[in-house]
Formats: structure tokens, sequence, C-alpha cells
């Protein structure tokens, strides 16, 4: 007999669907929520509900914004003439974050990976084109996109795309991670590194 | 300048505030929920709204449960003369997965813990000493505390109260965990192991 409340086991289900969040875990956030104050659950059930309601696309960059055209695209101190192209969101986070990065994003929502049924169809590749064309002061597109199997070849997609454009294309170097062993790098990593080795 | 919309940094605020997520967990789960449909997050919220609704306490037990009395304790086929204290609802459902245990339970809420600020006073002790007295079945209290510094504190806290009250009073085995491997078990559960070693 399954004695715990459905109350509990359904927001036990609820954490659990989550990615990352295994049974026990999605058990521990529900039995700790139990015991916090009633305002902690209606707190982030309320963040929830508001998640998807006041957010919008850019309609420039396609990144996530409060507002279209997002702040990044409104800022008129920023480069125009450089768009990091960017398979998620949560890469611009990272690349603000170093706070080198002063051009503009393109967010393609994605990578190219014909193993989940994924093509240049389902990004925002066709966005990245048209904004290439109207916008005739861009100088230089940087292909950030992951250095994994879809990453690559999602770059070597549009670099076919813009390169005959006449638009300079650039990607992020490969490398020996700051702060690794090189005890430790992978082959392919100590390959890029050794390739794109500088001279000091 | 920090880019991101409010109501997204809002959600992963939120999440980080949850035991054990991390920033980056909580950044993962957001830009997840962003993608997923629009109903996974309106379902997180609802369950959690409706978590301390829809949930009692168990007047004679002390558990969370939908009713009041619970389930257990609503059950005429569970061996009413055996008691088993523990601190918290999870250590209910982990007993009851066994199958093997019959009795009835007592959730203490919590342990003695004098560096936290928590006394017996904060716990539901005195509900499970005014149980023993009036019900006169109770033949058997298994207290069944963590086994750390304030389980084992709470357990010899509630042994000396119990035990002058002519009831037996049990604990939960100590050893050697099943399918562990003795050459990394810790010196205390080695000493326990020992001491409580059976004839085979």
């Amino acid at each position: 007999m399954d004695t715990t409340p459905r109350a509990v086991t359904r927001l036990i289900d609820e954490f659990h669907r989550l990615p990352g969040i295994g049974p026990k875990t999605a058990q521990r956030l529900t039995f700790y929520l139990l015991r916090a104050p009633k305002e902690h659950a209606l707190s982030l059930a309320e963040a929830l509900t508001q998640l998807k309601d006041k957010i919008v696309t850019c309609a420039i960059c396609q990144n996530i914004a409060e507002e279209n055209p997002c702040a990044i695209c409104r800022d008129d101190v920023r480069d125009r003439s450089i768009i990091c192209v960017v398979e998620e969101p949560l890469d611009v986070l990272a690349l603000e974050r170093t706070r080198e990065y002063r051009g503009l994003y393109h967010v393609l929502h994605g990578a190219i990976s014909p193993v989940d049924g994924i093509g240049p169809e389902d990004l925002r590749v066709q966005e990245l084109l048209t904004r290439i064309r109207r916008e005739p002061g861009i100088t230089e597109i940087v292909l950030a996109t992951n250095p994994n199997l879809e990453g690559e070849a999602t770059a070597m997609y549009l670099e076919r795309l813009i390169k005959p454009l006449g638009i300079r294309v650039t990607r992020l170097a490969r490398g020996l991670p700051v702060g690794g062993d090189l005890e430790y790098a992978d082959e392919v990593t100590l390959i890029r590194a050794l390739e794109g080795r500088r001279e000091v």
C-alpha cells in the first residue's frame, strides 16, 4: 500500500520529469518544500507560471528577451559589424560573462543533428542569412557552436553559406582549457592545441 | 549589463534556493523549461501550489497525510502493538518499501541537535508519550532515528523516557550495509558490526 499523499507523489513526479533530477533528488526537494514556509513553494510556482508569459523572442538575434528587439540588439554602444552565432541562449550568457565580446549575437536554437532528425530548417539559419543580407555593415561572423559533432557540422554548414557572401567567417579557438592539465587533455584537444599554437 | 530577462533570472534564483541545486543546475532547469511545452512548467507550478493545501498532519502518528488519521493509522490489518519512531516522513517511506514492517509509526519531525538549537520540545515527543500512555496494547517501541550524532542523542533521550513505562525499547541493528565492501567500511560501522555479530 502506498501511503504517501497524492499531492506529495505528484510533486515528486513533476520534479523527476526535469532533466538530471533522479527519484531520490525529487523526493528530497519535495520533502524540503513540505518543511519550508508555504511562501517558498508558492514563489517557485509563481516564477514557473510567469516564465513563458513574460518572455519574447528577439526578432533580430532570436535570443529570448523581455522586449523585442532585445537589450543587446537595441544597445547602441555594441559593435554592429560582428555577429557571434551560438546554439542556445545559455551560450550568450556565458559569452556575456567574459565582458570581452562587444558585438551582437545570433541564437540558432539548436545544432544540426541527423541522428535526432534536426536539420538546418529547424534552426534559425534563414533568419541569420536574411540578417546578413539586409544589414550592410556586417564584416565578421564568429561561429561559436559547441566543440562537438553537431556543433562542428553546424559550423561547417554555415561557413559554406556565409563565405560566398564575402564576409569574414571565424571560429572560436580550440586548445587546452585554462587551468586544465596537459596530462588529462584528450587527443583531439591536444591536436587542436598543436595546430593552433602561436609564437610567443 | 545583464541582458537575461527578469522572468528567467527569477526562476533560476528560485531553483537555486532549493537544497542541492547549484547555480549551473538552476540555469539548466530553467532553460530546459523554456524550451519545453508551456504545460510542463505550469503542471509543476500547480503541483507546488497544491502541495501544502491538500496535506494534513495525522494527529496520531504525526506523519504527513491526505486524511486525519492517516491511512496507516486507520489500517486494521497492521500490528498496533509496535511503534517505529522515525525522524522524518521520508523514513516512513523507506521502511514501507521494505514491505517487512507491519506495525505503526511515529514521526518526530527532526532530531535533537543542540548545535542547531533543536531540543526535545521542538519534536513530537510529547505526542509519542501521550500515545504510549493512552493506548494500552503497545508492547514495543523501535527507535529508528538516523545513525548519526543527532539521531543517537534523540534515541538515547527517548529510551530514558520510555523504558520506565515498562515497554520494550529496541533499536535498528548497526552493521555492514548489504552489498557493501568490508574494506571500505568506516571504523565505527565495523565496531558496531562486531558488537552485533550473530551465531550462524
